[in-house]
């Protein structure tokens, strides 16, 4: 029997409200047993990633208040209970399927009348079969010629995690011979953005993908306008070029406008859709279907992980936990991701969102207001070159942020050279480990601006290379961590009421429907 | 005669220290009230902008307290002794002398046996001289055919400034006739940065800029190597391609290796450098001297706003001082810098450095130890993106994060589609006033997953258009802005002795000089 108690009503929680400041990291760092702590705190995860927490402020004891924590909050139950069909989405009263797309982890789900994971497969199969056959060339512009450039029209969850995994996997693509198609985003409702975009692309062999759950986001269907207006102003047919990612209930469902839609439905939100329909036909565009299906199978292997009660092999509850631990425990605000790959140059905006739009609640599932902190705000850029630029904050500035790295053995397109005795992978490698050893320890000095106090925590996940497989694991391993999260804070990860006061209000100041301030400030823009 | 005393030995800090939370936005901002607010909350800026901090959680009580620690502190004369040529960077005893490279403030500065005026004008019109001649083909490649593309090599300063103010106003000059050449930059030592910048140019027509203030910043010389095999490898001499930014006595200065070398010095930061050569030479190049004359000269005149020792008149100085209210008095940690321009994709991120590397700080100029936060975490997306993203926990999150937004009220390219009765420019528009509203005064509401709390301090710099001029100035304002919160602190924003140790530690990774944890986790990623 599953109990959705609030955080603070936990035993765990006082246990561990206790144990604040245990760990000294530069102490339990050093010499042979920093060596040893390096080699034992660390969880396997598939396709060659593992998690590595060695530099993070926790010990055997913190850790099994950790482990208490899960088992009292029964974090892997509710996740059992989530991807069995549960309404884990309690304010909008949705299932919460994500995980679905990319495999059955229990019980066969119905909703809708249909079995959901069916559903899934299904979707993938046609774009699969709708991408193959503009690859072939049997889907062609109207002059015959092959499609050569896929854009996706689509804001937030629509746009980050779709465009961060494309970025991701182009150089690998490129590089394995699978790249088919270059892919575009179109996104803000700046309308510099379509105009320049849509400057950069030769429209005739373009195919749009117009991505909206609801089929009425206001952003994506003005940035459709400005594409129709664009191919409509090159002599085209915008429908022979136009296919749309929706739900079955929405306007852009069956409509001619179309050449064709693949579904999508409320059990999925934004910010957990890279692996639906949303990621899928723009991928599987660019990249061919079975890149993408490698993807998926990435994700799948890791939300299996994620399934295992024992913290020390469930990389994404141990990742959510230490988390919470520096949140609520330790009292840290924020949180830098730091990929050490330039593929991954948008993955920490993707997961801005995927995190702040999640946890970044002050409510539980019942509405209810919380007394403890909840999601943390996130940054990051890859390194080195964040080294050049906020690190010297993280190093020395007067708050401490906690510190998640990534970082690969191999580089994607694996164009080397060699200087100074070392190619660029190398130093790129090296300048990470060096970082987290610099963070943890830090290093005295007479001279107080040359000195580092150390003791800022940081966690490495490591793999052989960026592939469609690892990627998808690094995918889900976030989405599991940002779940795991919500669980322990008792909030709903999984709707976004606070994006709703900003629209209604945009649409007053559009409808002229103003006074006072809002007026005031209406009259600086000139609307 | 100017005092260096730390922020808490003033009187002013306790008097503001007893200002905590005295305004409440939803009070202040109610009605007819709020309106007389905005109009009055408001400074002018150069080029048509103007700051407004309305919704800053400020009333005449707390400006007055600030007013008298600009004076206490004497923000504006520690400018002025900046300006005039004294050793503010006190750790590594040098001038600060960026903002001479787009005018003359104060005082003749003399340093290295020249007037520093005229040595940037000198760079600045030697560098224009180079571009014409790329312009008119008087420079062009071994094969007499004119350059297309510039890239540019560097890292940091040398990268994120430049790339912002290029990605700023390229569509500006797409559509005004000015663009000239496209600009691609290679920043990160990871090899496949380098390696997909050089597969998307066309090498045989492309001029690149070795950007390294010392000439031995390991990513970038590791990145030439790079450059030079590709073009040795289409058979180009390279010497033939590159130019150099550099100071006069770097091992680049002077070499045979390049084309041309113009000149930057120790008085400019790499961060506050994107109005020196740093930025001179790729701007210059993509958009042509005139343009980025137009952009020093918006800096320059956001310069001399910023002497102006009344705090109603001097916009970076009220936007510091309220910035040290909200970080030291009300006790947030993060600043959300938040253009709703697209235009502006780059622009948080190279706030980001320029903030978080000047002022993330635990020493003050003297090397003793502050006792109070300095410098806040900066993160930032463009809206309307942002809202579709992180604005969640910005509007219902457990902490308060200060944002600082910028609107236009025109767009760049000025091609705009009409839906539901409104422009994609009034969209725009419309949105960031409805967030500054749902952001200050929140709404109540029974369900309280429905329910905004408010409170949550923005101000707002709004202009015509985001052209040169006010792109410059809007530069100069956040450079100016951070210095004077650095002089508030007593802290030296012009060095970073943060980045330092972990590159050591890398060097010993690269030699194989590691043991303990430092050689375990070397073990991880295989080297």
């Amino acid at each position: 029997m599953i109990e959705w108690k609030n955080f603070d009503e936990l035993e765990s929680y006082n246990k561990l409200m206790g144990l604040k400041g245990k760990v000294k990291l530069s102490k339990v760092m050093e010499g042979e047993a920093g060596a040893k702590r390096v080699a034992e705190y660390s969880v396997p995860m598939s396709n060659g990633l593992a998690y590595n927490y060695a530099s993070k402020q926790v010990d055997d004891e913190v850790l099994n208040a950790l482990s208490d924590l899960a088992k009292e909050a029964q974090l892997v139950d509710k996740f059992a209970a989530l991807y069995n069909g549960e309404v884990i989405n309690t304010g909008e009263k949705r299932l919460v399927l994500h995980q679905l797309t990319r495999g059955q982890l229990g019980d066969k789900v119905t909703a809708d009348n249909v079995d959901k994971r069916e559903f899934y497969v299904a979707q993938q199969e046609r774009i699969a079969e709708f991408a193959n056959k503009v690859h072939s060339g049997e889907i062609t512009n109207a002059a015959g010629e092959k499609f050569t450039t896929v854009v996706q029209i689509g804001i937030g969850g629509s746009d980050l995690g779709p465009r961060a995994m494309y970025l991701a996997l182009e150089n690998w693509a490129k590089k394995t011979g699978t790249f088919k198609m270059e892919a575009k985003f179109i996104s803000n409702v700046d309308p510099d953005d379509a105009a320049s975009v849509l400057n950069s692309v030769d429209v005739a062999h373009s195919i749009f993908i117009l991505v909206s759950k609801s089929g009425t986001t206001l952003e994506t269907l003005t940035n459709e306008s400005f594409v129709k207006d664009a191919l409509k102003n090159a002599g085209l047919d915008a429908s022979k070029h136009m296919i749309a990612v929706t739900s079955e209930t929405s306007p852009l469902a069956k409509s001619d406008d179309y050449l064709a839609a693949f579904y999508m439905d409320d059990y999925i939100g934004g910010r957990f859709s890279s692996t639906s329909a949303v990621g899928g036909a723009v991928l599987s565009l660019a990249f061919g279907p079975e890149v993408f299906a490698s993807f998926l199978n990435g994700a799948a292997a890791e939300d299996k992980n994620a399934t295992n009660a024992d913290i020390k092999k469930n990389p994404a509850l141990l990742d959510a936990l230490i988390g919470v631990y520096e949140r609520n425990v330790m009292g840290y605000q924020a949180t830098a991701v730091l990929p050490y790959s330039q593929a991954l140059s948008r993955f920490p905006a993707h997961l801005q969102q995927l995190d702040m739009e999640s946890n970044g609640k002050s409510v539980n599932r019942y509405g209810a207001p919380v007394s403890y902190v909840t999601g943390p705000v996130i940054f990051g850029e890859p390194g080195t070159n964040g080294q050049h630029s906020f690190y010297q904050l993280l190093h020395q500035g007067t708050d401490i942020t906690p510190l998640q790295f990534v970082g690969f053995k191999k580089s994607q397109i694996e164009t080397d050279v060699t200087i100074q005795g070392s190619t660029s992978q190398q130093k790129l490698c090296a300048n990470v480990v060096a970082q987290i050893m610099a963070f943890a320890c830090g290093k005295d000095n007479e001279d107080k601006n040359k000195f580092f106090a150390g003791e800022r925590p940081s966690s490495i996940i490591t793999g052989e290379q960026l592939t469609p497989e690892s990627l998808g694991a690094l995918l889900a391993h976030f989405e599991n961590k940002v779940m795991f999260q919500g669980f322990v804070w008792n909030i709903n990860s999984f709707d976004q009421e606070g994006v709703q006061l900003g629209k209604v209000l945009a649409q007053k100041v559009l409808a002229g429907d103003t006074d006072g301030a809002l007026k005031a400030y209406s009259d600086l823009l000139g609307i």
